[in-house]
């Protein structure tokens, strides 16, 4: 049910364990992966699951034995199976230490954790593909009520994401100084859904500055959607 | 605009940086943090931040001055300010290390972090205030409506959780092992809501064995939400 191919990082997996990342190309939980696995110049192998064909392919027996939740991304580290792309971004973290993701100090990574959380907690999870189908067939929301709802909520999140980059002294190149952390694996994949929405960016300065600095990152730009092979 | 009282935590903060936790009574992101700070046995000050008077006291001037984005919880550790209830926990772990709420194997912590994301990113997000708020305003649901999807989303977000527990060998008298973690601390304000809600409980047997353990920790039942000083 699932295409596979191998990516092209240029470090082997620490030990002789593989690392296969089970994603979708526009899923913005496998992009913030995708990203954390580039940084660390990481090499894995991905397996696509389609979350529009068969019914959604992540809700397929063999792909619910991986992952209960039945929801993308999951990682598996030779036999580890890892679910929740922050847990996965930790894990990565603290198994391949090299090209940190996280600041060396504990406020720092709490402020880090919060701008991920402001994402990952409080933003995405409301414009899931779930959650937008749930609108059209139990309220029978048409997509114009869907697309107001979405940019809605995107607006709240990246206003209070915009507002920590704004008043927090540690902002800089990136989130959280000049070198790209689990905040920036999360905002970029978040501005990338912002812009198919066409939500407004004007209020946005320091979320768009970061954004093209991190775009122009090879790494980075190897884990776009658009540069996936499953991209339609 | 706020009120205020002191917790009977039985062991100073680290250093003299005090504590302080900005929540609501009823809040499932302020009921994770206060399990955390009392597992841990810490001394802290609440400030409580009424969600339904003033409009909202988390959104009034002074609040957002602490945490711009406008939402419950934050704490306070001397100057620093924590925001976001995962990153909270996670940096009470780090600089307070004594009774961890995260396990000591990368494989293990990657699991707790997992089960902290089904509910902190999957589940709680659908479901709170803001967000019901949202659908009487702006949809014209009514109540029926609105509980209707306050059920299907902590159905789906708890049912993920039961089989992750039970499909998955480090379940214990707690989430993960017999010593309450971060999991757990998430797991069991959700669980509150769930019965608030009356959601149907029958097909969560592990859930609500742990539940009812965790509920007997006296740290634990200190930080329920009919304990509170601020409830009502």
């Amino acid at each position: 049910m699932m295409t596979q191919s191998i990516s092209s990082g240029s470090r082997s997996a620490h030990g002789s364990a593989a690392l296969t990342l089970y994603g979708y190309w526009r899923s913005s939980a496998s992009y913030r992966v995708r990203m954390a696995l580039n940084l660390k110049a990481l090499d894995y192998r991905q397996y696509f699951v389609h979350l529009l064909r068969d019914g959604g392919q992540q809700l397929q027996p063999d792909y619910l034995k991986l992952n209960p939740q039945g929801l993308i991304p999951a990682l598996t580290h030779g036999k580890r199976v890892l679910t929740q792309s922050l847990a996965i971004m930790e894990y990565l973290d603290e198994v391949f230490p090299d090209t940190p993701l996280l600041p060396g100090d504990a406020e720092g990574r709490a402020r880090v954790r919060a701008l991920c959380g402001v994402i990952a907690c409080d933003t995405h999870p409301l414009n899931n593909l779930r959650v937008l189908k749930y609108l059209g067939r139990e309220f029978g929301l048409k997509k114009s009520a869907r697309d107001e709802w979405y940019r809605h909520w995107v607006s709240i999140g990246l206003d209070a994401f915009e507002r920590m980059l704004a008043n927090q002294p540690d902002s800089g190149r990136c989130c959280h100084g000049d070198l790209p952390t689990m905040a920036d694996c999360c905002l970029l994949p978040q501005v990338y859904n912002a812009r198919r929405f066409e939500c407004d960016e004007s209020g946005w300065p320091h979320i768009c500055r970061i954004s093209a600095h991190l775009a122009d990152i090879p790494a980075v730009a190897r884990a776009a959607p658009e540069n996936q092979n499953d991209s339609e």
